[in-house]
């Protein structure tokens, strides 16, 4: 294992020319091998990850966004006249837009052609074979665009149905596969980003007890942790949950209610904080005043399941290793159950992305993947305890990216 | 027009039984009314909106959840395990979870058998004609699901097809009009937090030109403004984009890039900052050093659109009408055009929501509308200049929830 190295200087923003044709490449090269004509891409993730296109607005739900990557060269953007000005870098030329919000062709008509043409192109440049559009259908997926647009666009690719209004996802094969496994091999300046973000936030929860003590409310914890981090550097701390409750929490994912912190609590602040479009994720628990034995003694646990983690992070093992050699310590220790169903996933993009530390994935770790570590237990009824690491495979084993936790539960 | 109330005590959190239920009676009417048995539920909106469900471990797409409504009785949720705990409050109390991600049936035997019995149980209650199931296809929605299992459950609750893989879609009825409708008006509980947290942050608006300086890099700018709104008080700066060049931007929706806010320039910054769940969204401009006439020009004319828009909004009249009477103004001020698409939207759980503000968006206003009026011009080529402010629609007119801003460019 190799420790963590700290890099405070901000990687520079955006990527050069180069990565985006490499991940073009290996996309394409894996649409060839399934013989798809195009892939019709509708997820922020997706969308950003091969064209650059990096924005909040996303969150507005009102319009859809569309990028369709041909067989042979470039992606071709489909997308509300809005986002014009954002997606128009050094690396996309083909944009279509269409005054967006409207009236009753949102793009649709649009993406429909698109589509048509590449999918000629395709069959044209390669043979009858590659006529197949690939879209997500599968885990971890949806299809960001209205279902009667949806429907409307299968319509016009595949024609009119006999039997139903909505017989033509058939006609759409599903590529998940692809996107999927080229995105979980990360570049190193992908690499970079997260290890970036992982430090700030990991030399924020070095001096966390400076600033969090007794008789705080928890939506100041919340807000005061997230200042830290802004001033450390992160772009946002787009994701913040935690808990805090006398001798372990039960729940993960809630976010603050207003109880005031107490001796004997054990708290856990869960981050994702981001840097240019890349996440961290990892978690980090603290005790205030007498906290109780069993809390040591989970906490001991998961940190050492969390050394087992890292001894089988090597590339040729499986997710499946990983999570045994996990669960081994767990339940040698105790472990009553764990309602998060895995013990840790993949990161990049996405707060979480595949593959996920279970016994039934098996996906095999290569040098790049960057994952998190995230062993859990219920040590007691309604208690639990949950430790996280980020990290990337490299060829003699794991780099962590995040600074790696005390052995022993941090008291104030 | 009633002048922004400052609150700045913090709501507090959550809401009464008695909000949910009434929101319940509403959604319940309206299945009625279209003769739906039940209401299928999948995205982060529409399920906080019906059980109080807030958590940001939405940004994981690892895990579906789902929320059913029936035609009698409360919702039922049907949720990874991880959830359970967050979910369980005062107002839910059946809870079906399963343990996820899992290796082959990640809820959806779980959640077709739940479908099936409330649309069985709605037959017997209500009769034949309530087999309905609906779920969100229309404008602005999207399903949360991967499609492969859409299409199983298609398959599991309406027979497989003979003639396609997924020809099921057409069993499932259009019911987006539904959460829509009830969503559009907002009780004052929720008015009281989007009002909050548009206070917070109108306040720190009106110091930005305090901590914003010639010299600063835009991310260096972002960072310092998501610090100040968090001081103030506000949970989340969740949206944060913005702009600044000389004489006027041409996007509005892009991250910062490194750039130098140098004399000359104008800058945009427009937030969605949020507080236990519920958004504003508003700009502020500001002028550094000499700016262009035409800056000032175009910042007094959306000014005075926004006023137009002010006089419009209030009941009976409807979106267009508050479309025409900016656009008038904006015509009149020489507008070469708007890639927004619109002059304002929704507001609540989600940064944007239904209505639009265009020329075909015939919504009538009500009482308990939260919108945003947001003319935008293009003023020269490649020069935009945008306003918004956010409001309530009154009984007499406009309750303004954001601080109205200055009627002249406020220039450092």
């Amino acid at each position: 294992m190799q420790l963590q190295k700290p890099t405070l200087v901000p990687p520079s923003r955006g990527f050069s020319h180069n990565e985006f044709s490499t991940r073009l490449e290996r996309i394409q090269s894996a649409m060839h091998k399934r013989k798809l004509g195009a892939l019709w891409l509708t997820t922020e993730a997706d969308i950003q990850y091969c064209t650059g296109f990096l924005t909040q607005f996303w969150q507005s739900p009102t319009r859809p966004w569309y990028v369709v990557v041909p067989l042979v060269g470039k992606p071709i953007a489909v997308i509300p006249e809005i986002g014009v000005s954002c997606m128009r870098g050094e690396w996309i030329s083909d944009i279509r837009s269409w005054s967006s919000p409207h009236a009753h062709d949102d793009g649709v008509s649009l993406i429909t052609e698109t589509l048509r043409e590449v999918r000629v192109d395709a069959i044209a440049q390669c043979g009858n074979e590659f006529g197949a559009i690939g879209i997500n259908k599968g885990r971890e997926t949806h299809m960001r665009l209205p279902l009667n647009d949806f429907d409307q666009i299968s319509e016009g690719l595949f024609g009119p149905s006999h039997t139903s209004n909505f017989p033509h996802a058939s006609n759409f094969v599903d590529a998940t596969a692809v996107m999927r496994d080229v995105r979980l091999v990360k570049s190193e300046a992908e690499i970079d980003k997260i290890r970036f973000v992982a430090t700030c936030v990991s030399n924020v929860f070095a001096r966390l007890l400076d600033f969090v003590h007794v008789g705080m409310r928890d939506d100041e914890i919340f807000r005061a942790f997230k200042v830290e981090c802004l001033n450390a550097g992160v772009d946002d701390v787009a994701y913040l949950v935690g808990a805090a409750a006398a001798d372990g929490y039960d729940d993960i994912i809630s976010p603050p209610s207003g109880r005031v912190l107490a001796p004997g609590d054990v708290l856990i602040l869960d981050t994702g904080a981001k840097y240019d479009g890349y996440f961290c994720d990892f978690d980090r628990n603290f005790g205030f005043g007498a906290v109780h034995e069993s809390v040591h003694a989970a906490y001991r646990a998961v940190w050492r399941a969390t050394e087992a983690g890292l001894d089988a992070a090597r590339p040729g093992n499986t997710c499946a290793d990983i999570f045994r050699a996990m669960d081994t310590v767990l339940q040698a220790a105790g472990a009553l159950g764990d309602s998060v169903g895995r013990y840790g996933h993949g990161l990049g993009i996405q707060l979480t992305e595949p593959p996920s530390h279970t016994d039934w994935d098996t996906t095999v770790l290569v040098p790049g993947m960057v994952i998190t570590l995230e062993p859990g237990m219920v040590f007691a009824p309604g208690r639990m305890m949950v430790h996280e690491e980020n990290l990337v495979i490299r060829e003699n084993g794991p780099e962590l990216l995040s600074i790696r936790a005390a052995p022993q539960l941090p008291v104030a």
